[in-house]
């Protein structure tokens, strides 16, 4: 099949700038960002591992992480069958139908559609909103990515912590307002906090993002690493993230 | 009373570089660190609060708050009567009589003895580890000072909860390896985690040390801020450190 038979009129396609790896975006629903390269790359995938994305949305973060740690066999979850069947179509844009599969579906009953405890690593770019928080966006797509309307914070621990196989890892990047429930809810689902990294859009202001990750059925202390700086200054990214981005 | 009566022969009195206070501390028992005053700075304390001090041991904590946040009026709770007795000593080698109280007496009864919802702040830099790990200390008082022989993690932050009044802050430093544990105990006590900063020894190393805050029957969003950095290199503290010394 074609390029220009997989993507549709109102989509684009963006180089993901390794590999060749594309990924389909409709910018009317909602385009990946920094989130989903930081989530790459803090979620550490071996060869041969099996590894479930959460609210995968566009499959960004499964290219990315296949991407940067090869030879993975990869799942995507999506609720939202146009973002589902695009994010499909994304797969066969890359020719990695044979390691990357995209399934329709709600996360609230994913451990008893694909099993429990049988992946190696599951990674989670939720929404990030409370339901009732911040004003709705009133694009359908744009406020089930933002928002938790059909997912709450506890439900997507739950089935990650349900998911994976004992010692199986959680990776979560999530907002700094959200943290104290985070870590509180890990372990109430058997997911002990292992690495937190605050993410700081610029040096000397308070972190926008977090990137967290459990140990299912883990008995670590947890780590706080050295924060991750996106921008220098306005428009210019620090080197750090320059090599995160590449790396 | 003279200096010479204040302290014992195998005590010695540092200079807090702070006004002129001072400190009686016992060498053999445990002298004060980076983190008593890191977490007297990270305190904001208000003239005419009413501040407690959990654990205070040589009463540090509570001579760096009086000096950077002059007006509070301040106690200090001890439970190894030596050092309680040793703290009242300091308070008295500094003046401070009429603003600053030691009390010698168990945490876990704090609030029975002192009042529920009577304190505007209360500071704790309390036994890091967990009973059981790490090596005891054969010093009785140190090993008091280091482990929660005497004083669970959740006994402590129960009581701070009691202690403060509704929109009281409880200001902690502990280990990064606790902060799942705390973060979800303070939820589980009506205390809102508002602010946390992680602070590492060198930059590109792990946190060594965090400091959390908490708002009693807070509804607010937590905040991630950036680290502090103790070191430039060995033996030399940044710019950062030094300014928040000093300031």
């Amino acid at each position: 099949m074609t390029e220009e038979t997989l993507v549709k009129a109102n989509e684009r396609v963006d180089d993901l700038n390794r590999g060749g790896y594309r990924v389909i975006q409709d910018p009317d629903a909602f385009c990946f960002g920094v989130d989903a390269v930081l989530l790459s790359w803090f979620a550490r995938v071996a060869p041969g591992e099996r590894v479930m994305d959460l609210c995968t949305g566009s499959g960004v973060v499964l290219f990315l992480m296949d991407a940067r740690y090869p030879g993975g066999d990869l799942t995507g979850l999506e609720l939202q069958p146009e973002m589902a069947e695009m994010a499909a179509r994304s797969v066969r844009l890359n020719h990695a139908e044979d390691h990357i599969r995209i399934v329709e579906g709600d996360v609230r009953n994913a451990a008893d559609r694909f099993g429990k405890g049988v992946f190696d690593a599951v990674t989670a770019n939720p929404p990030y909103m409370k339901k009732g928080s911040g004003l709705l966006n009133p694009a359908e797509a744009k406020a089930v990515a933002r928002h938790e309307i059909s997912l709450t914070l506890p439900e997507l621990i739950r089935e990650a912590g349900a998911l994976l196989k004992p010692g199986g890892r959680f990776y979560l990047v999530h907002r700094p307002g959200r943290l104290a429930e985070i870590l509180s809810t890990m372990r109430a689902f058997d997911l002990a906090p292992s690495r937190l990294i605050p993410v700081h859009s610029y040096r000397d202001k308070e972190a926008t993002l977090v990137l967290v990750e459990g140990i299912a059925g883990g008995r670590n202390e947890m780590k706080v690493l050295p924060p991750v700086v996106i921008y220098e200054k306005k428009q210019v990214y620090t080197e750090e993230f320059l090599r995160i981005h590449r790396e």
